[in-house]
C-alpha cells in the first residue's frame, strides 16, 4: 500500500455557495445555510491541477475515473473498484438511420460494478464519506443510485441503508438487495422519498451521498466528460445529447468539458448540450419550452422511473446550460422510449434502460428534425443496463419459435421466419 | 478509415489438427476431416509476434481486447465494440474472509456489450466471419452467447440466427431478442442443441461461431490471460480459478498466460489452475475425480445453465492443464452456488450469475481446503452478470422493509433492522 496522500496535496480548497459565493468548509453540507440556502460546490485551485496535470500522466494513470483524480474533491487514496472508462463506440448504423454522420454512444451500461453511470458519483461520495468518518452511508434512490450505493458500500466495508421508491422494476430491487443492504421500499414517489432522507440525514448523522455529500458526490459525473474528451483523441464532440433526472450529471458534463479546456488539456470550441426528459416527467423541458425561468414542479408518470424527478434540485442550472450552448431540452412519450431502446440494440447491439430510451429517443428527434447536424460530432450518453428495466420491453420483443431438436424442425421455423418482412423473431409457433 | 491489413501482416499462418497435427487453411472448418477428427487450432508465427510486440506498444493501444491483435487471428480491422479491459478488483475482503492475502476478481460480468466473457470470443468470430465472407452468423449457446452474437452480430449488420435450450433464464431470453435476431429454442439441452446446429452449419452454410469458426473464436479467451498479466504490473499470478463447461475458456487461459512469455513480455513461472463445475453437471470433475483418462456425458441438471454442457468439447484438455499444472477441478452444489453468489455481492459490491457464484464457490473450498496457500496471487475469473440470472437469487436476498415517507415510520423499521443479526434486509412488514 502507498501512504495515504496528504490533505495539502489536494487540488480542491472547500465549498462555496454556487449562488453568493459564501465559503465553506469542506466538511459533509450541501446547503448554503449561513447566508441564502444555495447549493454548495467544490472549489478547485485550478493553477495547482494545472501544474500537475498533463495528457500522458492521465495516460498512463488507472484504468477507471481514477486517471482523472486531481479534478476530484478526495484527499487521500480512493476507492477504486474499477468505476468508468467505458466504452465510447462509434455508432455508425445507429448514425445512417438517423442521417447523421459522427455519433458516438458512451456506454455507462457496463459501468463496474452497478451498470450505470452512478457508480461514478458514488465512488467520489463514498470515498469522501470515509474521509470525513461516515461509517453509515445512504441515498435516496430511483434505483440506480442504490445498487451502486449498496455495492461500493459492500467493497468497502460501510454500513449502507438506502431508500427508494416502492414501486421500482425488480430488477433494481433485487440488484440492491443482494450486496444486503438495509433497503427500505417507501410508500411515495422518489421526491417524497428525497424529503424523506433529508430528515433521516438531519436526524442520523449518516453520509447520504446525494444529500449532505452532495457536492462532492456530482463532481464525479465530470469524469463522462472528461473520458469522452480522451477518447476522442483529446478533442471536445461538438454536441453531447444526454438524459435529465435532477439536472445534475447534464450540468457536470458541461463543467467537466470546460476545465478540461481551463486546465489546457484540449482545445476550446463551441459544444451544444441537448437535454432528455420523458413526457411523463418533463419538467425541466416544460420549463425550456415555455421559456420560464423557474421549474413547476411535476407528480413523475413514466417508465423512466430511473429520471422520475418532479421537483429536479439542478433544473434551473440545466436551463442555463442548455440556452447558453444553443442546445435544447426534449421530451418524449413512453412509446418513443422503448422503440429507441429496440432502435439502438438492433443497429449497435446495446440494450439499454429506459433513461438511455430516452436519450435515443431525443437524439433521432433532434436529428430528423435538423437540430443535430449531419457533420457535428455527436455524443450520447447511454446511463443505464437494459436489464435492469426489463419490464419496459418484454411486451414488444417477441418471442422465440420453439422448435425440436430435429433438422425439419428447424427448417420449418426457418422458412417463417425468412418469410416474414422483418428478419426477426416472432410469437411462438 | 484505414486501408484494410494485408493478410501478409497477420501473425497467424494456418490451422491444424490439435491431435495428429495436419495442416488446413484458414477456412471456416473445425475438426481434421482428411486424416482423425481432432479439433483443429491456429497456427501462428511466434517469431513474428516477437519481433513486433511490447509491453508499450500494447499500453498504446485501444481499450479494448484488439490491443492484443497480434495474437489473435483476424486479418483486418477487427469488429471493435469496446470489448475487453475489463476491472481487475483487489478483493481483501472476500481475500480475509476465505484467509487469503493476494486475491484478485477479473470481472467480465460488466464486459461490452453483453455483460459476459463471450463478448470476447464472439468479437474475434465474428471479425472472422466476415472475413470470409459469412453473412449470416449463427451459434449453439446456454445463453450468454445467444447475447453476445445477437448484439455484435446488430453492430456489424450481419444477419443472425441462434439457437438456444427452450428452458433458458428469462433475462438471457430478453437480453437476446432486443436486438432482434431469429431466436430458436429448442426442446432439449444444450447438447442437443449442439447437435441441431451441426446439423444447420452443414445444411445452411452459415458461420456458426462455436462451430465451424470455432478455431478462431476460441482464441478470445486468451484475452482473458493477456488483461491479467497487463493489469498485474506484467507479470502472472501463481493461481487461477475459473470455470468449465466445454473446457475451452480454461485451457486458452493457460495458453494465454504461455504465450505472453513466450513473447517475451512477462517472466516465465509456475501457475496452477483450478476449475469449476456444478455437481449437477461436473463430467470434468468427476473424471479428474477418477483419475480417468476420458469424460463421461452426463445429463445437465444444476442452476448454472450457463455451464451446464453435459459433453465439453475440450474436457480432455481442461484434464490436461489441471493435472499438469498441479491444480484441480472441483463441483460445488447449487446451494453453495448461491451462497457463494451472495458471499461476492457482500464482501466485494460484484453481482454474478450463476457461472460466477460456481467459480468463487470453488474459490472457497480451495481456500478453506488449504488448496490454496494464503501468499499466493490468486485470480477467480467471473465470466457474467447477476442480473442475467436473477432467479437464481431471488428467493434467497430478503425484501425491503416497506415504510411510509414519515420519520417515525423509518426509525421502527431501523430499530427492527438494527435489532436482527445481521445488518441486513428482513421479511416485508
Amino acid at each position: 500500500m502507498t501512504q495515504p496522500r496528504r490533505r495539502s496535496e489536494a487540488t480542491y480548497t472547500g465549498l462555496r455557495c454556487r449562488e453568493c459565493g459564501h465559503p465553506y468548509e469542506a466538511t459533509a453540507h450541501h446547503v448554503c445555510s449561513e447566508v441564502c440556502f444555495g447549493p454548495l460546490e467544490v472549489v478547485y485551485d485550478m493553477e495547482r491541477i494545472k501544474a500537475r496535470v498533463s495528457r500522458a500522466a492521465i495516460e498512463a494513470g488507472p484504468l477507471s475515473i481514477w486517471r482523472y483524480r486531481d479534478f476530484l474533491p478526495v484527499d487521500h487514496d480512493p476507492i477504486d473498484v474499477g468505476t468508468g472508462l467505458t466504452p465510447l463506440l462509434r455508432a455508425n448504423r445507429l448514425a445512417r438511420r438517423l442521417g447523421l454522420k459522427r455519433l458516438y454512444i458512451k456506454n455507462d451500461g457496463v459501468n463496474m460494478p452497478t451498470l450505470s453511470f452512478k457508480d461514478r458519483v458514488v465512488s467520489v461520495a463514498l470515498t469522501r464519506a470515509r474521509e470525513l468518518g461516515f461509517t453509515t452511508v445512504s441515498c435516496a434512490s430511483t434505483g440506480n443510485l442504490a445498487n451502486s450505493t449498496a455495492a461500493i458500500a459492500s467493497h468497502a466495508g460501510m454500513r449502507c441503508c438506502v431508500f427508494i421508491p416502492a414501486d421500482l422494476e425488480a430488477g433494481k430491487v433485487l440488484g440492491t438487495l443482494v450486496y444486503n443492504p438495509t433497503l427500505m421500499a417507501v410508500e411515495g414517489n422518489y421526491d417524497q422519498v428525497n424529503r424523506l432522507c433529508c430528515e433521516v440525514a438531519n436526524s442520523h448523522g449518516w453520509g447520504f451521498v446525494n444529500i449532505n455529500l452532495r457536492p462532492y458526490y456530482s463532481e464525479g459525473s465530470k469524469t463522462l466528460a472528461f473520458e469522452v474528451a480522451e477518447q476522442l483523441g483529446w478533442r471536445l464532440p461538438d454536441h453531447v445529447v444526454a438524459p435529465l433526472a435532477s439536472g445534475s450529471l447534464y450540468t457536470k458534463i458541461c463543467k467537466g468539458f470546460r476545465e478540461f479546456v481551463e486546465a489546457g488539456l484540449v482545445e476550446e470550441k463551441p459544444i451544444r448540450f441537448s437535454g432528455a426528459q420523458a413526457e411523463g416527467c418533463s419538467p425541466i423541458a416544460q420549463a425550456f419550452d415555455a421559456g420560464r425561468d423557474f421549474i413547476a414542479p411535476v407528480k413523475p408518470d413514466t417508465i423512466a422511473k430511473s429520471i422520475a424527478i418532479g421537483n429536479p434540485a439542478d433544473g434551473l442550472y440545466a436551463l442555463d446550460v442548455a440556452r447558453q450552448s444553443g442546445g435544447s431540452i426534449t421530451a418524449v412519450s413512453d412509446a418513443e422510449i422503448v422503440s429507441a431502446i429496440k432502435l439502438l440494440a438492433e443497429t449497435e447491439g446495446i440494450f439499454t434502460e429506459t433513461a438511455g430510451g430516452t436519450t435515443i429517443a431525443v437524439l433521432k428527434k433532434l436529428a430528423e428534425s435538423g437540430k443535430i447536424h449531419p457533420d457535428e460530432t455527436t455524443v450520447a450518453y447511454i446511463t443505464g443496463n437494459g436489464l435492469k428495466t426489463a419490464e419496459a420491453v418484454n411486451d414488444v420483443v417477441g418471442a422465440p419459435f420453439r422448435i425440436d431438436a430435429r433438422l425439419d424442425s428447424f427448417n420449418q421455423a426457418w422458412a417463417k421466419a425468412s418469410g416474414q418482412t422483418t428478419a426477426g423473431t416472432s410469437p411462438a409457433t
